[in-house]
């Protein structure tokens, strides 16, 4: 008879948590889910389910003693009670220092600049004094990011003038977010790397990946990333360096800016990751695996691509509501389009799920990809 | 606010149930469950479960009450019981009449005989007089098959002498069970076939696939079957009349002998069948999510192959016991071998799981898959 515990359990039950049940099935991996609510995307699908706030030290400790492992399945956790939770001796894959790396833009700036790791230029703000001659150095525009709390676009802003840098910088200041400034580099193109590492050190890197942000959200990825082979080594080396300097156990993802033909990081996210979703078809290890894998401190799988090319679109919550019948079946009628829904209420720019075309010609898997994209996002009129 | 109901309802909860989890996730297609136990392989991975019998009618209504569809993880149902369900007006996918074909040899071999189709040569036993015939006719050894009940080798007898026969035939005469006289055929090698056929008709082969058995239970599986061009479309006209002539809803597997360089109808399994594991990374389409597809009558999925040659082998519980955590990391040491556990505990001769392998050469593939299966099954030392 086996026990009741879980072998992995996720703090929050989104989407990411949601897209770990299938492999954890075939591995006969038992997960556990921390869910504000019921009807969470995770929790709509796993059966091992606490309901509770992941602020809420006593849920926590509670998936904690559940599990023989906790993982995230987002950042929005407070990283004290990961630490006292740690001294107590459970295991947090990752860490959480790591975790606390993860929400700080502030700290993966200093860390990476420590490491001589290629970024933008910036300036954390703890006085105003220093901020002219940033300008000065950089030039207008710029960029201001929020250390903390700020995902899918939200607390990054691009300033044109120092008046309106200053009005930013004091609505940070009111609420006690340290900002960050950032030049506003020439970008190219938007790239990522996800690497796994396992708590026995083991790592492997995903190919390159490029990424079409509309609004700060991620809508189409890319894989491998095209005409990026000069990048690759680059791209390996800066994830291989932060994976071994922080000690993250799981999936990281590094986001990087390309600009002028070489490669600057964005932010890196130290769990499974919307540039990852492709690898469920377009890889022979998801990420999603790789990740139960990392924690349990199994062997690794290989990050072998099954295509040549692999193209996602992220499906997003139109303002003409639920997604219907017939939405759903002209995009089910589309050869080699692999759907994934994520069980959520459709709401305006909301993510409700992701497609993904494999394909042997990038321009022919991209143009279906954007078929299926179009008729599921509400795009296109029934004929 | 989303119902209570669940969209797919399985009389049973083993790993068949379980394998349509994860399809079931990515369309966000509910499933529940009607397991015998708590702990089956589908009902620990599916939070929706009733725990019933199959043979209890107020269980099995209570599932068609909460469901969209009812389908089928086994045959072992009392079709009377899907007779009174669908006369209520509730949606059994494949339909009862489809059900008693697939629980019935003789009916299979009967209706066979009227399509025309090919089979070995066979007699229904209502009386002893005309065996002495058929003997004259096909010689001995011959087989005898129990109309109804075997599975996995159980139900079939290869007799050598007409003493040996009539033993056969009284012990089925006492317990009630037809017996079905088969030529002992010239057995090259067995085959199988699987279609997808959805409400509104629309049909879908498989590749034709090679199947291994040992003691009557499949052990290795290579899709597409080597060497079988010549009967791709022998096979295609098979599984699409059989399909089209009982309605089949959901997957139909067609298993076949291949004697004389041509193919001989075996046996039929109306549901997802362990001839179609391989599809799950070895198809466009998994047989799970394509048998899903079909009882929701959404449109049915590419069932084009992902990889030359996929193999699978089946995992047997072996007389040690349980698996071992070693044994389980060695075998996910290996690049490109996929693991499926069915959550079971090991029973000596159990299935338990099964791991497929895909390659672009077979002999590669099939060593890769073969060594895998050898440390899963427990036949190496280690090193």
């Amino acid at each position: 008879m086996r026990s009741d515990r879980a072998d992995v359990g996720f703090i929050g039950a989104g989407q990411l948590a949601r897209m770990s049940a299938a492999p954890a099935i075939a591995l006969d991996v038992r997960l556990a889910v921390l869910a504000n609510r019921p009807d969470d995307g995770a929790a709509q699908v796993i059966p091992d389910v606490m309901i509770g706030n992941p602020d809420d030290p006593a849920a926590v400790e509670a998936l904690a003693r559940h599990c023989d492992v906790v993982t995230f399945d987002h950042e929005l956790v407070d990283t004290t009670l990961l630490e006292y939770l740690e001294a107590e001796g459970f295991a947090m894959r990752p860490s959480s220092s790591v975790m606390r790396l993860s929400q700080s833009k502030r700290m993966q700036r200093e860390r990476f600049h420590e490491l001589g790791l290629p970024a933008p230029r910036f300036l954390v703000v703890t006085e105003r004094a220093p901020v002219a001659d940033f300008i000065d150095l950089v030039g207008l525009p710029l960029i201001v990011k929020a250390d903390r709390g700020g995902y899918d676009g939200r607390g990054v802003w691009s300033v044109d003038d120092r008046l309106a840098l200053d009005s930013v910088l004091d609505e940070l200041a009111e609420r006690g977010i340290t900002p960050i400034l950032e030049e506003q580099v020439t970008l190219e193109r938007e790239l990522a790397m996800q690497i796994a590492r396992s708590s026995s050190g083991e790592m492997r890197t995903y190919p390159m990946v490029e990424t079409v942000q509309i609004d700060g959200m991620l809508r189409e990825l890319i894989a491998p990333a095209p005409d990026a082979e000069a990048l690759q080594e680059l791209a390996r080396h800066i994830v291989e360096t932060i994976a071994a300097d922080s000690g993250v156990i799981g999936l990281l993802a590094v986001e990087f800016f390309q600009s002028n033909g070489t490669l600057l990081i964005n932010e890196i996210a130290t769990r499974p990751h919307n540039s990852g979703h492709y690898s469920i078809e377009g890889a022979r290890t998801s990420q999603f695996e790789q990740h139960l894998r990392s924690v349990l401190d199994l062997p690794l799988g290989s990050t072998e691509s099954t295509a040549k090319w692999a193209v996602t679109e992220n499906i997003v919550g139109a303002p003409a509501g639920d997604l219907t019948r017939a939405q759903i079946e002209r995009t089910m009628a589309l050869d080699g389009v692999h759907l994934h829904l994520y069980g959520k209420d459709v709401r305006p720019g909301r993510k409700i799920g992701h497609l993904t075309v494999l394909g042997e010609e990038l321009d022919s898997a991209r143009s279906r990809a954007r078929a299926a994209a179009a008729i599921i996002n509400g795009e296109c009129q029934d004929d």
